[in-house]
């Protein structure tokens, strides 16, 4: 409980360095919930975000215009993917994921850990990095916290991740105290080639030979010659340490400690229940710089995600919205639809009333059922605008209840009300 | 050739009836092209045509909104399709097929005749008409030339076509002749019905009951109850009689006597080489209405439009640029170009130059081919948008040549010009 700040006080941030990067603009006094604006070289992003998820250079069914017109501030990009298809040097060619795929905005790009992790064959984790054969063609490769952040710069993201080892759930307790020890490594080594070849950007001097590279040695050359200077990314810390509280405070500590741009809760939404997400973060969040953005990987549904916001988290990113909407399932306040249903063959209702989004705006949910059993394109773009729109707009509500001093009753009642069903797992 | 003809001649609709349904606008001197203006019950369609195919309530992969901007002025729906899934009892609830799809601009419906040849299981036809088994869940249905009618009455098309058997490619002398003649009874049969239920509609007088009908009592009995009556649609007859001279001309001259709103020209583009389907249209034509719109059904490259067009022909559907779309094939002037190939891997350029589609004002053929080897859905929605603007341009500049007398040389530089793959095949 923070009752002794004011509602609406816009935090001062504590360092130089931050002040511009990221702004608190208002603090919940029954939660910890807060507002801020985090800025970024494309631009500015209100928090709490939502991040809509462009997996391959495109998040899935959607074009870049009907992102803007949804308002998206910051998409994400999936490294891992990107690097294996179409190659991190067909992107370089094209100056970077932005003008590639044709999105101004602010763009997050992810270590690729996660997908080596969940996708990849054949991993070899040492402390130098991952070996790997990538899920499409089956090449190797070899990912080290430097490749890690090399890559992300030739990607040419607004904000970039370090590289992490994502453990399982469940995980043994020394396997996951051991991991969270070289993730914090990893992550001390992408903070020092950042700065190092940050420097060398300028200064143009010859930059050390990776230990091995995925990256061929001609892109490497170039990763630093891009519009995207490595200058102007920022890195954020990932927090490990599985489900053990311990290891969450001290993977916490030691990341706060490297001194990132923003922090991230990662290891969560694996397949734990979701008690033990929460505490998870609990146990991280106090630990996190007040003054930097918190972003907590992978999650969630609405629900978690307002939870989430409570518990002082500022970022997220979920596949949900857009994968439930690729399977007929649409999000409302009530809870989801399964929109292939057959109650809804007749319905001439939108998906939901008052609804502002492209799908609500001209098509019933017998149509889009209609689309859906089909197999119809359109039916799924529906679903996924209308989805997107959904998680975009819990985050503009929740902005404005923080701003208000009402998010807590929000979240309660929305909550309460949302009716979580058997879709809404992540698969 | 009609060299008495000045150019830019508008011409006089010779009935009355008929001068405010489809206007004569230019005469191309040294061809039969011809520009013109159709006006239906959503709308005024401008002549030469093309008519996206919405097969299942929606072209495939593209909104209304979309099909809007791209200056679409009329979409073609298939009975078959629509009957079979939604159902026309759901469609009816709905409105009708406009209010259902969200789309207010024109519609032509076919008559279901065509998807029960080639797609149903166990046709029986008969004088009486088609009993069958559809192809998603076998369900038997009988349609005749009067149901036929009454089911696109229902889905409130503009243009509703009469129904017709498309005979194969090859097909027996003998069988094409029976077919054609009972092709010319089977649209006596539907003219008769629009006429008795168009006077019913407004007498409200019994109906006759139907020898068999797959739409239900209820239904039927709501059908000309719908904001979109009979007596709006026009209603076209088809010209068949195969590969053979006299058969076309007997087929075109007892359907022309029977005065339809407008004919087409049906089994072409059916297998057949390019030039027996050249001369069936060639055989028909003298033979049709000056004063009413030609419609050649289900065709074709764009090369073919544009000889269709030489040949007196006013309005064309075809799948080619929304199913081409989906595997990666782009139209351009000077051919089709599989954006699946390697070549375009790292090309800059969009997929034509000077084209003012939304694929070429912001995305690179080589993006468009990462997410076509990706699977991504956005890949296909930006070739099909690319490829539907081509053909409906392709109209825009066929109708500005004719209008300046310079059409015929147009098509021999474009045809000239533009190289057919083996991709540009029907399948």
């Amino acid at each position: 409980m923070r009752l002794n700040l004011a509602p609406k006080v816009a935090t001062i941030t504590a360092s130089a360095q931050c002040q511009q990067m990221f702004e608190l603009l208002a603090q919940d006094l029954l939660s910890k919930a807060r507002c801020a604006r985090l800025t970024t070289a494309h631009g500015v992003i209100d928090t709490p975000a939502f991040m809509p998820v462009g997996t391959q250079g495109s998040v899935k069914g959607v074009s870049p215009r009907e992102l803007r017109e949804l308002n998206a501030q910051i998409i994400l990009g999936n490294t891992y993917h990107l690097f294996v298809r179409p190659g991190l040097d067909v992107i370089k060619h094209f100056g970077g994921l932005h003008k590639f795929m044709n999105w101004d905005g602010p763009i997050l790009t992810d270590s690729g850990g996660y997908q080596i992790f969940s996708l990849s064959k054949l991993r070899k984790i040492t402390e130098d990095g991952v070996e790997f054969q990538n899920h499409i063609d089956g090449a190797r490769a070899f990912i080290s916290p430097e490749i890690a952040i090399e890559t992300q710069a030739a990607l040419g993201g607004d904000i970039v991740m370090a590289l992490d080892e994502c453990i399982p759930y469940p995980c043994e307790y020394e396997y996951a105290a051991q991991s969270a020890e070289m993730t914090t490594r990893w992550a001390r080594r992408c903070k020092e080639w950042q700065k190092e070849n940050a420097q060398r950007s300028t200064s143009n001097a010859q930059r050390p030979t990776a230990v091995g590279s995925a990256v061929p040695a001609e892109s490497r050359a170039d990763a630093l010659g891009t519009a995207h200077t490595t200058g102007r990314q920022l890195l954020f810390g990932i927090v490990q340490g599985g489900t053990f509280e311990d290891l969450r405070k001290q993977s916490a500590q030691a990341i706060v400690e490297l001194d990132f741009d923003g922090y991230a809760i990662g290891g969560v939404s694996v397949g734990e229940p979701e008690e033990e997400m929460m505490r998870a973060v609990e146990w991280a969040e106090p630990l996190l710089s007040k003054d930097k953005p918190r972003y907590a990987m992978g999650l969630g549904t609405p629900p978690q995600l307002l939870e989430m916001i409570a518990r002082g988290m500022d970022m997220f990113d979920c596949v949900l919205p857009t994968r439930l909407a690729r399977n007929g399932t649409a999000f409302t306040d009530t809870g989801t639809l399964n929109l292939k249903n057959a109650e809804f063959a007749r319905d001439k209702r939108p998906i939901e009333e008052n609804c502002v989004c492209p799908a609500c705006g001209g098509f019933s949910r017998g149509y889009i059922r209609h689309l859906v059993k089909a197999e119809e394109i359109l039916g799924l773009r529906l679903i996924t605008l209308h989805n997107l729109r959904f998680y975009l707009e819990l985050m503009n509500r929740a902005r404005a209840e923080i701003e208000r001093g009402t998010f807590d009753q929000f979240r309660k009642t929305f909550v309460a009300d949302y009716k979580t069903r058997d879709a809404m797992m992540i698969e």
